[in-house]
C-alpha cells in the first residue's frame, strides 16, 4: 500500500494483513471485505453516471453462459487455456459411493462427472451478441448496452491484480463501423478523465489479447498492427508492468458474421466494447491511497462518495 | 403477471415476452433486464437496512470457492447431483488442434480438460466458515456476516424459480446454541414483516434440504424433525406449491466440528443462517405486481424506492 517497488506477493500479502481481501486457499480466488466492495459499488454507479448520456441498454448477466454460445464466438480456438467449463455429477446411488469411496481414498473423482451446458464466462460482452441478433435486424442508428457479469479465467497467480473469478462491467456498441469507432474513441477521453479523477497515474497504450500457441503470436501482432485494442494501464502490482484496467477494443465484424449481427439492408454490423477490470480498479485505489478509505484524497473521496 | 394459476413455462414466457429475462438456450439460465436488477438491488438495500442494526461483518465471495473446501464442507455427500466443478484445457499445442478437430466434428472435447481447483458456490456462506476459522477463536458474544453470492445447482429447469446461477444475500450467525436460535427467531419474525411490507402473499413453513437418494430421506426426515429448517414461501410459478424465497436454517453445531469453529475455551460454537433468494423475490414481485415497476403498488414501491 505503498508507492515503491514491490512484487505482486508483497501486494497481496499486504491486501490480507489489512483485511481486504481474504485467502480461500486458491490463487486468485479471495473474498472481499464490505469495504472493498464498497469502492467496486460506488466505482460502478460513476462509470453509469457517464455513461448515462448514450442511454444505454442495461442487461446482466449471470457468471455462466450456454457452452454452445462460448464454442460458437470462437473462443476456444483462440483462448482455449482460459476458459471454464462445469461439470456436474449425474449418476445414481451405485455411482455416489463409489464417488464417496474415491474421495475418502484422495482420488480424483471428479472424473465421475460429466460435461454440463454451461461454461464460465469469459468476458461480459460474450452472452450478449446472440441475444441481440435473436431481436432481428439492428436499426441503422445502432444499439447500446450497459453489461455487468463476472467472468472467468483460468490462470492462477499470486498477482492479486489477476484473479480467477472478477467483474467486468462494459459497454458494447453494435452499428456501423464508424459509428463503433466514434464510440471507442469517445471513450478512450472519457475513460483517462475518469481514472485521471481518482488521482491514479495511468497511461493508455496499444495492447493485443494472449491468443494461444505459436498461431496466437501472430494474430497478436494484426491485432496491434490495425490498432484493434487500446488499454488503460495502472500501475497496480508492479511499476514496471502496469495493470490494464480499462480496455477499449474493436472487434470489427467478428461478432457481426458469427452472430448474424445484420442491418434491415442485409449489411454485417460492426461492434466495438469498453471493459471496466471493477476489482483491479478498487486495487488500484487501494495500492495509491492507502488501505483506508476515510483516508483516501478529498477529490477522489468526492467523486466516488459525494457525486 | 396475472395472479390465475398457470404453469411454470407460461411464467417464463410472459417473462421472456416482457423482457424482464432474456433466454440464452439453457433451461435455468437467462440474461437480466435492467430494471430486474435495479429491483434486486433495491431489495438487497432493503435487507441491509433491516439487518444494519446488529452491525454485521460484510464480507463478498465470488461465485466459484476452493473445491477442497466443498468437499470438507461435505456437499458432496449430501448434494452430489446439485454440485459443480470447474474444468479447464490444460494441454500444448497438439491437444488443441485435436480439440479443434473434435469440436468441429461435432464430439465431446470437454474430456480435454482436467479439473482445476475451483467448485461453484452452492449457498453463500459455505466459503465463510474455513475463512472465519482462520482467525482463532470466536469472541463468545459471537460473530455475524452478511454475505452476498452467486450461486450455482445443477437442477435444469423450466421453472424460472428454479435457476441454475441465481444470487443468495445470507446473515450468518456463529455462536452458542441460544444465540443463534436467537438471531434465526428474529430473522423468522423480520423476514415474514418484510415481505409483508412488499404486499407479497406468504407463508412459514417447517422444511427440508433435497438430501440425494434413499438415505437422504431419513436425513430430510431428521431435519424436519428436529425443526433444523424453516422457509418463507410465496407464491410464484405455482399456487399450490408456493416458492422459497426465504430459507431459516439452524445448523447446529455441524460447521463448528467441520471447521474447528471454537470459543476459546475450546467448546465448539453452533451456526445459523438466513437466505435470501434474491432472484425468487424478484420474481414474486414481478408476479404479483405486474411486469412496470411504475405501476406497482405506492406502498410497495415506497418500501423500495423511497426509503
Amino acid at each position: 500500500m505503498d508507492t515503491g517497488t514491490f512484487t505482486s506477493k508483497d501486494l497481496l500479502d499486504k491486501l490480507f494483513d489489512n483485511g481486504i481481501l481474504f485467502e480461500t486457499g486458491v490463487d486468485g480466488l479471495y473474498g472481499r471485505s464490505g469495504m472493498f466492495e464498497e469502492v467496486i459499488e460506488r466505482f460502478e454507479r460513476l462509470v453509469t453516471r457517464l455513461g448515462a448520456v448514450d442511454k444505454p441498454t442495461r442487461i446482466h448477466f449471470p457468471p455462466g453462459m450456454n457452452r454452445a454460445t462460448l464454442e460458437k464466438s470462437g473462443y476456444m480456438k483462440s483462448f482455449p487455456q482460459l476458459a471454464g467449463c462445469v461439470h456436474s455429477f449425474m449418476g445414481g446411488e451405485r455411482d455416489h459411493a463409489k464417488l464417496l469411496g474415491m474421495m475418502d481414498a484422495g482420488q480424483d473423482w471428479t472424473e465421475l462427472q460429466q460435461p454440463t451446458e454451461l461454461a464460465l464466462t469469459p468476458a461480459a460482452c460474450y452472452p450478449l451478441y446472440p441475444t441481440v441478433a435473436a431481436r432481428g435486424p439492428v436499426p441503422m442508428d445502432g444499439l447500446l448496452f450497459e453489461l455487468s457479469s463476472y467472468c472467468f479465467r483460468h490462470e492462477p497467480s499470486q498477482d492479486p491484480a489477476r484473479m480467477q473469478l472478477f467483474r467486468m462491467r462494459e459497454f458494447v456498441c453494435i452499428g456501423t463501423a464508424d459509428h463503433v469507432h466514434a464510440f471507442r474513441q469517445s471513450w478512450l477521453e472519457r475513460g483517462k478523465a475518469m481514472v485521471e479523477s481518482l488521482e491514479l497515474p495511468c497511461e493508455l497504450d496499444l495492447a493485443n489479447d494472449p491468443f494461444f500457441g505459436r498461431g496466437g503470436k501472430m494474430l497478436a501482432n494484426n491485432q496491434r498492427d490495425q490498432g484493434l485494442k487500446f488499454e488503460l494501464l495502472i500501475p497496480v502490482s508492479s511499476q514496471e508492468k502496469p495493470t490494464a484496467c480499462l480496455s477499449f477494443n474493436y472487434h470489427q465484424d467478428h461478432f457481426g458474421q458469427t452472430w448474424g449481427l445484420k442491418f434491415a439492408d442485409g449489411s454485417l454490423c460492426h461492434s466495438a466494447c469498453v471493459g471496466f477490470g471493477l476489482e483491479r480498479v478498487a486495487l488500484a485505489l487501494f495500492r495509491h491511497h492507502g488501505p483506508d478509505v476515510n483516508a483516501w484524497p478529498p477529490a477522489v473521496r468526492a467523486v466516488l462518495w459525494d457525486a
